[in-house]
This record gives structure tokens, sequence and C-alpha cells, in this order.
């Protein structure tokens, strides 16, 4: 029940002032807003898909938004709120809790940070630090940098020059090269004809010990949930990481993949050049990706695929031989 | 026939000043060089393709460089200058005008902006900006950004950190993540052997109102005529535009999608992550393009299309089911 | 013979201080790690593919890390060191050389460049120089550009704003885009459960006269050897080249592309946007590469290639047709 470090949230509402319509017995105030499998009993929570039905059957929340269809598979615990557009209410109810995390306002707290706060850290020339930063022991970081605040590095980083990072929370030993823009807000939004209605991205961008990034970089922090890469993972130049994706422990992403949103890749991973991954997929552990591949259903452990759309490599050696 | 704001014009010529070869009875004097649907009677234009047919027949110049096959096209009020190679002596022509547009220069009027100039702003660190701004009241601007001379900036607009902005006129509560680079001069060269003639670009880019880019986009200035996104139009994380490109109003485009030179994108398009549209296409309104598609053909209006080359999604699912 | 004048070196070793467990007669000293083809008498090299045979038949290398069933394509004269991961022990070789390339330390020698140093350079403002380098007079550096210690770029080179440029050598006349990252270690490493091994990239960025980056381009720096940009030849925007690729005079290639390690690509080459080109390939003269192609094969002079696997453009269109 940890209150949210990066953005300002408000509440806690009794479900009644958020949805009106529900004219409930039993009042159920709310905390804050979380995914299926990371929710407390404090937390309201969604459900727009059976992929996530596993999540469901165990979540912990006192309520849930989702459909006619779907609220049979969640615990007696657990109050549904049917609604049609599962996305739209959630849109509505997370702006009511973060009214500020639905467009990057940029820090106008930066300062160029004190000798004093950061005795062991060496700073490049230009770099802006916002408040209450944390960065660990020997860690660098290069010019013209923008850290924004509540950020927090660990020990021994070499954080590159010209980054932007915000709303993230960096391990030990990590590398970013030079330009990698992190924590910034996804391509989240219900499409409305004239003005489009944009999606708060409450969650972070979590990078674990020992990963490293490449130059050019982009890595969406999640909208509800974070944004993670695993330890030891490496990922090269100009790759694109879109909202809440998950990428396990020990993986190798080659330059210019992309993934998109919500899609949680496994262990011992490899992925070659300008793949592509699409959204809300399940990758197992020790897959290998082919580069230029398009990657549109779930692969299972241990599966090597390649073409678009992604196939199993033999299948793929088969229909371009068959031509 | 206002003066092109952003870069230094000669002229006016006579057209025999231009071309010495024509010796005409008539003298016609030109002032600018422009598209075919923007000239008026004081410009110069030009006609390479037949794909522009439409535009020829109605065009207002008082002169067209062309070929001898496609003069006929042209109307009796407008002068057909023939040659062989249409964009060889159309770059000529564009360097006469304007010797200043074929490399940009940096920007060396740049300053720290005065807080008396633009009361209602707020900046972040170290924001520098040239001669001649426009920014509207309530707009963000942060660390880092270049705002270029004479780039015009609405109002309630969010523009992001270690941002470059030249040549380029930006609507009202528009969102440009970090790390964009917009206005820039486009690919766009006649390849010679050991020293490339580079086409002047004098064309700006418009973002009008409630357009968003994501981080790190490069959004490239036109060469004749101007690159444009239409209001409410959303683009993710690395989207590269090529010079002309113009995108309608409601559109979708994920990330890492590419547009080569002069295509023209329709209302509410939508466009997944990775897809590659070539140059001088027409997609209609209504078009879904699906992730890592390769567009090489004309749109029609509702269609949905996928594959490489692109082709209507029922096409590309039984290709896909027959290997 | 030449020292590398961007990374601390260190020896000269003997062979055995090297490799303990060769318990050679004749003493060989080595002085520098270098490819097949650079190699001198004083280096070490490697050959870990039959790729390389032409290279490994004429090196001048006193010995070579190789396996036991290459190293009898070695010439009399080059003493072979059998081993079971080539690349393991030239990564180790290579680290017990260059201690500090195997991370990119920011450069905290920089400064604010003086003019009295640089007279006939025109800077933007918040430009970072580091030590011992040398600008060309009549070139422009735009603002907040970084370069770092011991970069050198030739006279009327357009340099242009929020550019990180280190470990490389530029010619004349060349012009870069807002943006690049140029110079940066590749994405190379020995993977190691926990803790991948970092590689060092000891090779340096050579871009050659009139070459030209669009913006936000990625050019890694060679890992043993150099990247190469030849003459006169032009990327677009978002292109990322990794390490030791090179490309040859008056190419073409459009945005996005992207090329794996260690490719080398002729004269005259053309290549379409969003193509992709997988490592160690050869790439012949007047060459064109469709865009979006995938190419994983060697592609030889003047041939016409397009699809994923790329192929010759007759049966593509023949595939396609097909379907």
């Amino acid at each position: 029940m940890g209150k949210n470090i990066f953005f300002k949230q408000k509440g806690p509402y009794l479900l009644s002032e958020i949805f009106d319509s529900f004219q409930l017995k039993k009042k159920i105030k709310i905390f804050d807003i979380k995914p299926l499998n990371e929710a407390s009993k404090f937390d309201i929570t969604f459900l727009d898909s059976i992929d996530y039905l596993d999540y469901a059957k165990t979540t912990k929340a006192s309520c849930c938004i989702t459909t006619e269809k779907l609220k049979i598979h969640l615990p007696n615990s657990c109050f549904p709120i049917t609604v049609k557009n599962v996305l739209f209410e959630l849109c509505n109810v997370a702006r009511k809790f973060y009214p500020d995390a639905d467009i990057d306002i940029p820090d106008f707290s930066l300062r160029k940070p004190a000798k004093s706060k950061y005795p062991k850290v060496r700073f490049g020339n230009n770099v802006l630090v916002g408040k209450n930063c944390k960065i660990g022991k020997n860690t660098l970081i290069g010019s013209n940098t923008i850290i924004e605040h509540d950020v927090v590095i660990g020990e021994n980083c070499m954080i590159g020059s010209q980054i932007v990072l915000k709303n993230s929370i960096i391990g030990n030993e990590v590398v970013i090269q030079d330009g990698c823009k992190i924590g910034l807000k996804g391509f989240g939004f219900i499409p409305l004809k004239d003005k489009n209605l944009r999606f708060p991205h409450i969650g972070k961008v979590i990078l674990k010990d020992n990963s490293e990034l490449g130059a050019n970089c982009t890595i969406d922090r999640g909208s509800i949930g974070d944004t993670i890469i695993g330890k030891n993972s490496f990922l090269d130049n100009q790759v694109h990481m879109a909202h809440n994706v998950k990428i396990g422990n020990n993986c190798m992403i080659a330059g210019q993949v992309g993934f998109a949103g919500s899609s949680t890749i496994g262990d011992n991973v490899s992925i070659g050049g300008q793949a592509g991954i699409s959204g809300h997929l399940k990758i197992g552990n020790n897959v290998k990706i082919g580069g230029g591949s398009g990657v549109v259903k779930n692969i299972p452990d241990k599966t090597v695929v390649m073409g678009y759309p992604a196939v199993p490599l033999k299948e793929f050696l088969k229909n371009t031989k068959k031509k």
C-alpha cells in the first residue's frame, strides 16, 4: 500500500464516489489502482481480456472494472463493476486518482547537483538533477543528462550523456548509453474525435542490476504497473519498449527491436535486430527470435522462431524453400 | 505571395535569367518556387510524374519545369520549360532562390529566453531560443531544448526536453516528447559522383492543434511544400517522417513507423508499429495498416491492409494459411 | 604500429604472459591486437570463421587465436593459438591490452572550447570539447553538442546540435545532423549468466569526406578494427550501424536502416528504408536493396534484391504474384 513516489496521488475514495451508479450496501474504500496480480484489498483493478484469467482468479483487489462476460472469473472477494468499455472507465478512474500523470510536465525542480549531496558520484558538465533523487556511490553521469525528481540510481552505474531519466528505479552496475529517454509516458489514450483522452501513466521503469541499454533507446514507463528489464539483460541501440513490457534476466535484444505494450519476455531470450513483438504477448524462457521477425502470438519455452508473422524456424525455412 | 519566413530568399528573377536558353517574347517574372497546387501566377512549379496530373491541370503557376511528354497536361496559362531531368533543374532553380536552405546551418542567434519577452511561458534549464520566435501562453518547455529562429508555438503546449525545433509552426495543445528533432532538412539530393548536389529544403513542418509526438521522433521539413501532421493525430516513439509527408486528422501512428517522402495519409488512419510507407503514395481515410507492413501502393478509403508488401487483410491471412 | 589514440593501451606482452599454457621456444613479443588484414608482425590477431580465409592466408600477424580446425589456413609465419572459444579468449586478451575500452566512461575533460584554440571554428551555445581535439577551419558546431577527447574533425563540416561524437575521425565537408550518437561502444559481449563479459571496443569511427548522417543516427565504433562510412555516402535519419560495419563510397542509405556487426558494403549501393543487413556479410558494388528487405546472405555486384529474406528482384516479384 506504499504511496506512488513519482506522481501526486488523490483519494482514498469510496467506490460510490467513483461510480455514482453503484449503490452498494457495503462501503468499499479504495486507495489506489493496480494490476490484477499486484492489487491488495485496498485497490481497484481491471480485467478486459481472457488473456489474464489466471491473474483474475487470484486477485486480492476489493473491486474490479470488467465486462458482464468476464466478471464470472473474479473471486467472490472482488466486487465486479461491469461496464461496456473497460479501458475508458479505467482511464477516468486513473485520472481521478492521478490527475497529473497523463502528460509529462517537465521537471522544473532540476538543478545543478550539489557536491555535498552526492559526494561519491561523478558528474559531467551541465547535468541536471531533480528533487529527492538517490544516486549510489561510484556512479558516473555524463554531460547534459537530466535526472528528474525521485529517480533512484544504484551504485557503480555508468549513465551516459544527453539522457533523460524520469520515473525510474535503476539497480547497481547498470549501463545506459547516450541519448536514451527513459520513463516517459507511453502511447496510451482513448481515441476520441478532435481530442483523444490520454491515459495516465502511473507506473515506472525498473532496470535491474547489470542491465544495459544502447544509444537512443526509448523505454516508456508503465501505465498501471511497471516496465521492467531484468538482471544482466542487454539492449542494443534504438530499441523501443512500450509501456508495461517486462523483459526477464539474461536477455539479448539487438538494435531497433520494438516491443508493443504489455508483453512479457522470459529469461535467456535473444531477439535479432529490427524484430517486432506485438502487444499483450507472453514469450517463454530460452526463446530465440530471428532478426526482422514480426511476433504476433505467444511463444512457448525453448522455441526458435523467425518470419513475418513469426513461425518456428523449421517451418520458416520450409516456406522459404517452397517459394 | 508571402515571403518564406524561415529562409533568406533571393529574386525575383526573369525566367530568362533562370534558363538562359529560353528566349521568350513575353517576360515572365518569378518570385518563388511552389508545388503545383500551391503556386500562384508569380511562381514557378514542376511536374515530373503522372501521379500529379490532377494538380497539373489546375495549377496557377506561370511556368513549370517538366518533360516533353508531360507538358501537354499543363493549362495554357502555364508556360512549360521542358528538360531531361526535372529534379536536377528544379534543384538548381531552388538553389538560386534559396542559397542557404540545402544545409542546416546551426542557429547562432540562440539565446537564453528573456522572461520579459515570454512572460507566460515556463522554461526549464538551459533552454535556447532564436530570434523572432513566438510562443503562446501556458506553454511549457523542458530543459536543454533548442527552438531556432522564427519558430511559432501555440498555447498550452508541452514541449519536452532535449528537443530541436526549427522551421516549424506548432498549433495549440501540442505535445512533443523528449529528444525529437523537428524541421531538419530531408534526405533529398541529386546523386553525383564524388559530391552529391543537395536539394534545398524551403518548406516547413506544421503540427496542428492537439497533435502529439513520442520520444526521439524525426520529422523532416518539406523540400518544396510542407510536412504536416493533422489535428489530434498521435505518433508514438521513434517515428521517422521524411520531407513533404502529410498526415490527416485523428490518426494513430505506432512506434518506429517510417514514412518515405511525399506520401499523403488521410484522416482516422491507424498504423501499427514498424510499418513502412513508401514514397509518393496516397493512403485514404479510415485505413488500418498492420504492424510491420510494407506499403508500396496507394490504399483506398476504409481498407485494412497487412504484409510485406501490404495487401488487404483477407488476402494476407489466406496467403499465410496457404504456406 | 601507431599507438591507439583513443584508448589507454598496456603492453607489450610476451605471448607466454598472455597464454600461460603456451611454453614456446621462441619468445614472441606482442604490442597490439588487430584484425587479420591489418595486423603487422608486432600484433596478435584472430580467426574464428571460414568467411575470413582470404585474409587469414596473407596475415602478417605473429600469432593468431583460432581453432584446431581453422589453424591450417594460417601462414607459417603466424603462430596458431588454438582454443575452444575464440571470442572468449580474444575478449580476455583485448581486456589485457585495453582495460578501459569495454564501457564508455564519460569524458570528464570536457570544457567550453577556447576561442584562441579554435579561432576559425564557429561554435553554438554550450558546446563541450575534450582534450586534444582537432577541428578544421570553417567547421560549424551546433549547440549542446559534445565532442570527446582526441576526436578529429576536418574543414567545412556542419556538425549539428545535441550530438555526441567520440573515438572518431571525421573528414572534410562532412554533415552530421542533430541528435546523432557516434563512436560509442557496440553491442559486443560474451554472454555469461548473471554478468556478461563486455568486449573491449578499441576501434574508431571514420567518416570520410563529403559523407552525411541524418538525425538521431547511432554509429558504433569498431571492436577490433574500425567502423567506416566512405566518401560522399549519405545516410538518412535513425540509421543504426553496429560495430565494424564498412560502407563504401557514393552510397545512399534511407531512413531506419539497420546494419548488424562487421558487414561490408561496396560502392554505389542504395538501400531502401527500414531494410536490415545481417552481420558478417559482403554486399558488392552497385547493389540495390529494396526498402524493408532483410538481407541474410552475401550479395554479388550489380544485383537488385528485395524481400525478407532478400532475393533477386525478379524472384521476389514472381513469389509475390504466385501467392
